[in-house]
């Protein structure tokens, strides 16, 4: 009788979920929107819902269901606990104990950040690595920090928040998050959108970007690769601060490689080679020479690591 | 058959080595001269065979010795592999295959700050947490984390190298290990020293420092606790740097806790005040309000984590 587990990624608009059989291999992925009503609990409910409906509609008895591996939009620690959930509306409950009511299956849950990085440590571009570090690139920073193939999730569910790790102190402009100068308001695709614009503003550099009304990270990167000066300032000075930032990191942790995902990695080997520069000279010499990688499983990678929280214990 | 292990702390000028029985007491305690002859080899072969003559003293049998645990003055990882102890004049070894290989022991091995880390965890003034951040602020800054009650050790033994953390990136003078700007420029007895003198230079404020031929970071902290104002601002700059390092850190790991020891951290109250008031700004919501403590084990730390080492399979 052949087993499955399900992994399931809640975004703040959408749900994504992937039926894996027991060797790891994602056998069919479906998603839906993300409900935000019931205080943030009618999404779970959804959840538990769509995931009876599929193992009824498959004739999967619950035997053959090893269980739910959950990622969520914000800080979940080991033992399922989430302080605080702002994008769903959530506070203060455990994912796990709901869940696993819900559904009378097994739950593991983490971080979306932390289970993407699982992922591609598993089976994506950091497959062979031990440790790893995963940074995401969207609209937000987000980071996940992998040690022994296991998540370092934190006391709270707060480590591997790489995006706002504070890496100019002098920042006048306050983040989502309420501090100043953390790595998100640089390197995130609206942070370099940022950069762009204020160094518009001080003029003087022969650029393109200027003719642009709709300066996207996608249009700075594609013009600093056809050597755009003020679009090469851009990458520059948003790669300087994410490599400073992971310099940070693996003065923490010492990880074998760093994997970057997210919409903004799409811009390629530029955003490696600059990011490496800009890492060397902030890691003592042990430290050097890491190995830089572009994400490879997209936006799969969350379901990825959420069906190998289940299955971990399998290999 | 009562049992016991070694904990065999290294350092670059002397050996301490404590010897604990099964439950984790310290039974007793020695220490020696390290011999930096030979390559760096002849302090292990003194190891060996100090530990020979004591259990040969003492009519223990072999079974009766659970194994050694040793710290070492550089990065180690958890197979024991050593790339480089400049301070010893050893170079690419493995102290777990040398000194088992000598002793006809089990060995595990640890970096000196993270053996001390896992000692103040187990033993000191971390006991109670599982997850612990510990900083050890002497000649330089030393740093060791502890996750889940283990050693993060990372993949080449160089995680929790706190004290080589780029806290300002605009230094021009050189750190001992090369870099500009790291916290042990700043943080250390002789980083402390060295901001007294420069805002000394300076001039202008109100101070008893100026009278002192000798400045020590001793003196400052004294100073500061009376009131001085120029002391106060040389505690005040070199806690901002080792808050902000710390808060860089919390980001990354998300310990429940910090313990501060080494020379410095008998300053007392006023350090841990300072560095939490430093660490707040720089961290998200969810890792604020931290515990921070005084470390309680003095040299004895390294001992400990080394004995702990050996015995966490026991517990």
């Amino acid at each position: 009788m052949e087993q499955y587990c399900f992994g399931v990624d809640i975004g703040g608009t959408g749900v994504k979920v992937g039926l894996f059989d027991a060797s790891g291999n994602l056998r069919e992925k479906w998603s839906f929107s993300t409900r935000k009503t019931g205080d943030g609990k009618d999404v779970l409910r959804d959840v538990a819902d769509f995931i009876k409906t599929r193992t009824d509609e498959k004739k999967l008895a619950k035997e053959q269901i090893l269980g739910i591996g959950v990622g969520l939009p914000g800080p979940v620690n080991e033992n399922g606990e989430v302080l605080e959930l702002a994008n769903l509306g959530l506070a203060q409950f455990n994912i796990i104990d709901e869940l696993s009511g819900m559904t009378g299956l097994t739950v593991k849950a983490g971080n979306d950040a932390n289970v993407a990085a699982l992922g591609e440590q598993w089976k994506g571009s950091g497959k062979g690595f031990k440790s790893m570090v995963f940074i995401t690139l969207g609209t937000g920073v987000g980071g996940g920090i992998i040690i022994n193939g296991k998540i370092l999730a934190g006391s709270v569910g707060a480590a591997g928040e790489i995006g706002h790790i504070t890496v100019q102190p002098d920042e006048d402009r306050a983040c989502g998050c309420g501090k100043h100068g953390c790595l998100e308001q640089y390197a995130s695709a609206t942070g370099i959108v940022r950069i762009a614009k204020d160094l518009l503003k001080n003029g003087g550099k022969n650029t393109a970007l200027s003719d642009s009304e709709d300066i996207s990270a996608k249009l700075v990167f594609d013009l600093a690769k056809r050597g755009d000066e003020l679009a090469l300032e851009v990458v520059d000075k948003a790669c300087g601060y994410l490599g400073y930032a992971l310099a940070q990191v693996a003065q923490v942790v010492d990880p074998e490689a760093f994997v970057i995902g997210g919409g903004v990695s799409q811009a390629g080997e530029i955003l490696i080679e600059r990011v490496k520069k800009h890492y060397e000279p902030f890691v003592m010499k042990s430290l050097k020479n890491r190995v830089f990688l572009l994400a490879s499983l997209g936006n799969d990678a969350g379901i990825y690591g959420c069906a190998r929280l289940i299955l971990a214990s399998n290999y």
